[in-house]
């Protein structure tokens, strides 16, 4: 009965987590974006595993040397929510046979370019033989213990700021998994949210010595649900007043009569970070991250109550806890 | 032609490897039994990656439980090879549907126990539906640079030894897969070989420190594997005079007709460390070894001549370079 097509993603974390003896005086807790240990008084080392599986991450049309990169990249991505910088990332193969020579090599593409892509170096791992294709990164940076970003800051009265827009991967599932129809323009703009997503890896290692940000997650789950686990570790709650919809999307939604503001929430596979920040380092965050070429926008407020809300149009809805989840 | 089931995997490591660009300074090769990148001037951090796979590698009876604990153990040998305590470990984990909260619980215990044995806390992790049973884990140490033991350094009359016999996991397998007979004593301490393998932290720790050891390989791939790696990383050959058989496997040959020598240099899946001595540091290293309750054996000699080989009853035979290998 309680079995694992029935148990979710987060209750079987849940109950290992329960069998595991805690780390004294750990840097961050257990369920934050990554793992953190002391190397000396100052500096944590920092590490982050993260599984791609072939069946459930690879969708329609990805090449294998976009399945490697972004395997690679989806690790950084939680290092960098935490305001560090990936040195090098190692891989663990497990690979069907029938693979050709041309296919091994763009996976070994794949994986130089994600770790290169932002300053590190893919310098080891290995490999094994699977039914399915896995690509399972880990990424390890060191950091100040004194910047690293947990997920459980965030004060009432922050700021809720992404570093970019939502909803083109939801847009892209649809269009890959259902078959929705996109003009070629848009739906290649679309596409690219889902075959080549981006680590915002300067902006969260620039904003974590800004001393600007409260609390700070990657948003690989969805909006929504990042939201929520942000809320949950801070012991607070948010009222999103301008959900982060992408262009793309706007026009993706209009085209086939959806609704924008829930391909904004409820999708996942982004890696933008979602962050709080103090309200009196709004302008200087803001500028830090504007010179890096990238925005960020300010979506909502912190709240005492710990709800999740959407005021839109001088209505209140609730937010649901609810986003990309495997074993769903 | 060139397919996975015709690619071993040494091949598809070494394809990999050409894709990727070298760090530089790193402080330890690639292909070596862990990886490493500077923390500071003295000190590296040292990561190492190892696939655990439910297809290929848990035997008929293995548990959940201590297939887990071996998941963890394999790469905290890894580590104990070049001289390093692991810290914390993490695991990204692959589960089919299917497995009840009770399996589920098994592997986060084995995990702990695995972990907590050799004084490391497991911290975190992912989890994702799979069709195999994949448990992942990459475990993560500190050390000083100076006390970094490679693959790399053995020189002509250096005493070869490992840190206990060999020959138990290849009867174990006979006993698993080929269904061959064994008294139900010999059997159990036979099959405990297989089941609940040992990480030899400490020795490799205290090794490292005393600065007898030349180069360290751990012996996952068999004891003949682990030498030819050693020989080519070195540019060195060994002769082998003493081969260290298990007396279990002694027994168990004798039983079904077997050579012993055989067992116990084409095995595999066994935790040992196969090491390179200073002559002159010899009793040094022993009595070290001796006071943690464990033997440094002597098997053999370091050979300018680069071959592997067995001399035995006055024969010098050839070793080949065979043994546990996925994708055979």
């Amino acid at each position: 009965m309680d079995e694992v097509s029935s148990l979710r993603e987060r209750e079987i974390i849940e109950i290992i987590h329960r069998c595991l003896e805690e780390m004294p005086s750990a840097p961050i807790s257990f369920g934050d974006d990554v793992s953190a240990v002391s190397i000396d008084r100052d500096m944590l080392a920092v590490l982050t595993v993260d599984m791609f599986v072939g069946k459930t991450d690879m969708p329609p049309g990805m090449t294998l040397y976009q399945a490697a990169r972004k395997a690679v990249v989806m690790n950084i991505s939680d290092l960098a929510s935490k305001g560090v910088k990936p040195s090098i990332v190692l891989t663990s193969l497990g690979l069907p046979r029938g693979l050709s020579r041309e296919e091994v090599e763009e996976i070994g593409r794949g994986l130089n370019a994600g770790a290169r892509e932002y300053g590190a170096y893919m310098v080891g791992g290995d490999t094994n033989e699977a039914s399915d294709i896995i690509i399972d990164c880990v990424a390890f940076g060191k950091t100040e213990r004194r910047n690293l970003i947990s997920r459980s800051g965030a004060k009432p009265g922050d700021i809720v700021a992404t570093t970019g827009d939502f909803g083109n991967t939801a847009c892209g599932f649809k269009i890959l998994l259902e078959g929705l129809h996109a003009p070629k323009g848009l739906k290649e703009r679309i596409l690219k949210a889902v075959y080549e997503p981006k680590a915002r890896v300067e902006e969260g290692y620039v904003l974590a010595r800004s001393r600007s940000v409260t609390a700070s997650i990657d948003s690989s789950d969805g909006l929504a649900w990042s939201l929520y686990e942000l809320s949950k570790m801070s012991g607070v709650g948010f009222l999103i007043d301008r959900p982060p919809i992408a262009p793309e999307t706007e026009s993706f939604a209009r085209l086939h009569g959806l609704d924008p503001v829930n391909l904004c929430l409820y999708g996942g596979e982004e890696y933008e970070l979602v962050l709080t920040v103090k309200p009196e380092k709004w302008l200087e965050a803001r500028s830090l991250i504007s010179r890096l070429g990238s925005e960020l926008k300010r979506i909502g407020v912190v709240t005492k109550e710990k709800s999740l809300k959407l005021s839109l149009n001088g209505e209140v809805v609730p937010i649901e806890p609810k986003g990309w989840e495997h074993f769903k």
